[in-house]
């Protein structure tokens, strides 16, 4: 079930021409605010700016040439959709993206501006799945899950991979957890490539599905999804649930106004963009502070796609 | 009048130990907008999130034993404010400040966190300079001005020198123009470590005091100082009109909406914080667009201090 060293080794190689490998960035008053040692790696600078990019690319390179002639398909209305799109433009592959009917206009504009073919469908899971499906009966298009695909897993590795390459003396490493596909890879890089390196989860108290899951060993769905953290309100998969089971420590829950604190104390003392999803493992270790006492830290800063007209704060 | 090619490089070797070596960051995404190539020097990373770090040290470093045990003081409620808490701080120097009365608490606080000695006063410029010289003449303390002054602008030179330093293919750099420090900095740098680099001034209309002095051939004076680039309304000083007379090749004004642009494309595709002074040189590329055609172009992006609740845009 559990991906090997060798697969892990091969993405960060495969991917490598592909992606940035983004910025490592510290902050003095964030590390004495938290009493450790934060190093931050910026996937919000990531291209289409957010770590989607290196799962994306890694699962087109890994398709057969009939399958990229076929091209891919997707449904998504955030950072999946885009980097589909743009990974698939890279490499001269077709991207269908399905986009519900409410997805905002200046997302369809970037899909588009990476040459994504978008489809329009009602705004329900029912529709937009129903109209990938079509585009794969018609066009022969692999569809591509953006967390639950082994090999948008092994991509997304590739990012913890280049932070312990760099910095092979962190401790811990910490994730956003929403549908399980970052922090499932992260693990992996960790497993095979960290120093004794563990991986912990952040979520959300209001989409607390992976907490639930680890807990009753079975993946829980959320019931509500009204969190500020746009990202994470996904559940996990079949494929990257028993990754996540066997390498990952803890899952720790954070509230609302603690998320929009963190993404502010980031904005306002490091000067960079990050989503709100981004900004939960930071809160997390803002919470756990004696837990996280003097170590290493690794964070994973996932994204940087917000509407800067609709901030939390 | 001009200081010389030494007192530039003795000024880098100065301050490296107190400042950061601040990344450079480009995007693909600018560079095709604007038909250039843009190396973006983030000074919005540097210490107390301004470039006004480097003058500030350099200037405190720069003091005689005895002026040191006596401090310093400056008038100020915007980021010189914080630089020279900051840089005094790290040299065991006492800083007093000079605040009007009606300066943000946030920013009282800042200066405060950086260990500056606040002294509140009537907003008015008599009554900022009135405070300053009574502090000057009981405690002898070392008066510092902003921008009109040889070692804070050779302190500032050590951005585009290290600039320069790592991309000495560059073949003009811009800055903003506010009190002329920044840019007469810059321009003794180009002059001496570029391979003929130029540097360009980027200015607002509605302050275009620099401007008008290249015209006239003597420091002119801002009727009013109504621009969103806040840190742009001071006008050039005895000090540094000479350096930017010789050494700086042009001013460009931009509009005040070219500004607000030019600023959410640099938050929105590079997913970093500027402020809005910060974001005047790049509006001067897009509008200038065929003067910069093709040209390999430094911008030094002097600050990320902007209150996040109270965005342009």
């Amino acid at each position: 079930m559990i991906p090997s060293r060798k697969e892990v080794i091969d993405a960060y190689y495969r991917v490598q021409p592909y992606v940035h490998n983004t910025p490592v960035l510290k902050s003095s008053y964030l590390n004495s605010l938290s009493g450790t040692e934060v190093y931050f790696k910026c996937e919000n600078f990531q291209k289409m700016g957010a770590f989607k990019m290196r799962g994306a690319i890694n699962a087109i390179l890994q398709l057969s040439e009939a399958q990229k002639e076929a091209g891919v398909v997707t449904h998504s209305s955030g950072n999946f959709a885009q980097a589909v799109s743009l990974a698939a433009q890279k490499v001269g592959v077709k991207a269908h993206i399905v986009m519900p009917s409410n997805a905002p206009s200046v997302k369809q504009e970037a899909v588009k501006g990476y040459g994504g073919l978008i489809t329009i469908s009602e705004p329900t899971l029912a529709a937009r799945e129903a109209a990938a499906a079509t585009i794969e009966k018609e066009t022969g298009a692999t569809f591509l899950h953006p967390s639950n695909n082994k090999e948008v897993i092994l991509g997304n590795s590739t990012a913890a991979y280049e932070l312990l390459h760099s910095h092979p003396e962190i401790e811990i490493i910490l994730t956003p957890v929403g549908g399980g596909g970052l922090v499932a890879g992260t693990a992996l890089a960790a497993h095979y490539i960290g120093n004794n390196c563990k991986v912990v989860g952040g979520e959300p108290f209001a989409v607390d599905d992976a907490y639930r899951s680890l807990q009753s060993g079975k993946i829980e769905i959320n019931e509500t999804t009204n969190t500020v953290a746009d990202g994470l309100r996904t559940n996990l998969g079949a494929i990257n649930f028993p990754i996540i089971k066997e390498l990952v420590s803890e899952i720790i829950r954070v509230e609302e106004e603690e998320i929009i604190a963190a993404m502010r104390l980031i904005w306002e003392r490091m000067k960079i963009i990050i989503e709100p999803s981004c900004a939960v493992p930071f809160a997390a270790v803002l919470k756990e502070k004696q837990k996280f006492k003097h170590k290493k830290i690794g964070i994973i800063l996932s994204g940087g796609n917000v509407d800067v007209k609709k901030l939390p704060f």
